[in-house]
């Protein structure tokens, strides 16, 4: 005997699809939206439908955008020839909502990865190579994770770029604001030692 | 600025409606959403559609159904005359999955929750009481949650159930399998200790 309905099932198994949803997860949702005045189901459905018909990537910067560009790539407010490179939109949230950066983003779309298949063909690295030989692009400036895949595509961009001439500089590595000098890893620790300020 | 375009921000917060889940786990749902395959989001609008039109609550027990009375209910396989009551949807799909239990339930749709504004009369516990008088129920099982508003919602079951006659169990208390003695708390404790079993 199925544990749901089978249509229940389905559901389940779609909203399972999600980054970092199992099995008990899903469930939790579809009970939980199952259980609410139809609205609810409506208001995901229809917000759904139009952010994938209306949503397209900038045509620059890869970034979610309404249009043929984005609001930062058409912004006279915006330093364009300082790119940030990123892996994907979630940093350029963080990092507007951060503030004091006024240039522009690059968007990867991903991060090299061979365990996953993703190669550096499968990311706008080729655009971006090609955006700071066409624009007047100064800076670079690498954003991806300071993790794994994040550093392995950083040094991949590098690579790709050194023949561009353009200044690439990389986040500052250190203590994150509110952490405690006992939990912080020794990599962490190095890099905030290294690069120890003037007071 | 916005942090994404309009289309993006509302479907954020449509899935910020999901239980557990906040800004942040919203906004990498949907931008892994959007990097999908168009299939990936029509999947998950089908099925939510359909499982909104198609499902519906048993007539008898309140779990979910295609059709007038659910698969359980209908089933002469399992005892009609045990059943067994939880909060919700979940608790019977772990039940199934357990095994062992071949009675059948009835769903409250929640527990008693008087910070949340839901009382007795929001669950269906009159449709229990109802149940029991005129089917030969000679068993309800209690199986609420462990925690405060489900203990609550326990207690008031007995006592609405109790000109009925029927008899009134509930599920064991006692130690987790796999858990450790020194980690379990004291309630956990004393129900093990009291309830211990000759081997």
């Amino acid at each position: 005997m199925a544990r749901y309905p089978a249509t229940i099932e389905q559901l389940i198994t779609a909203f399972m699809a999600l980054p970092g949803v199992g099995r008990k997860t899903a469930e939790r949702y579809v009970v939980y939206l199952l259980k609410q005045p139809p609205e609810v189901v409506g208001q995901l459905v229809a917000t759904l439908t139009s952010a994938q018909q209306a949503v397209r990537l900038c045509e620059r910067c890869f970034n979610f955008s309404n249009g043929k560009l984005c609001d930062i790539c058409q912004s006279s407010q915006r330093d364009q020839t300082t790119v940030c490179v990123v892996s994907d939109g979630t940093a350029v949230a963080a990092l507007e909502q951060a503030a004091g950066y006024h240039g522009t983003y690059h968007i990867l779309g991903g991060t090299i990865n061979q365990l996953e298949g993703i190669g550096p063909d499968q990311l706008h690295i080729k655009e971006l190579v090609e955006r700071v030989k066409q624009q007047a692009v100064t800076e670079v400036i690498l954003g991806t994770n300071p993790d794994m895949t994040g550093e392995a595509t950083a040094l991949y961009v590098i690579d790709a770029l050194k023949d561009s001439g353009v200044l690439v500089t990389r986040l500052a590595r250190g203590l994150s604001a509110g952490s405690d000098i006992e939990y912080a890893d020794d990599i962490t620790l190095s890099s905030a030692l290294e690069n120890r300020k003037a007071v």
